[in-house]
């Protein structure tokens, strides 16, 4: 399988920490050298492994935070 | 495969369309008849298909928010 490589250039926040020490954070990364993107994802201690998660854009994370500003959470 | 049962609860909003007509959407889904959850991912045109996305927790959306109104974007 083709290696991707990425390189974390921001962390936000964590959102969570699962009882294994996962963590699902904020970050952006950079994949393959590209302009970096917003990216919700879990990570593994020490991110020694990376789990599920999506990435987003800089409009779309604007979006995403209308939506959340519009819900009683 | 072991077939997935979810029924979509709530819709709050889409992030983006692709060309292809796909949308990043923000929802609520209840998976296998459990709780639902938050949860953003894409959708194919219709619903037809579901790609790639993530879960959040009550907790989490909170927590994001936190994040998201904490960034300039």
């Amino acid at each position: 399988m083709a290696e991707i490589k990425y390189e974390v250039t921001a962390k936000y926040g964590v959102l969570s920490t699962s009882k294994s020490g996962w963590t699902k954070e904020v970050r952006s990364i950079s994949w393959n050298d590209k302009e970096a993107k917003f990216d919700i994802r879990e990570w593994a201690p020490g991110d020694e492994k990376m789990g599920k998660g999506i990435t987003l854009s800089t409009e779309e994370m604007r979006e995403l935070k209308k939506i959340l500003n519009g819900l009683d959470l």
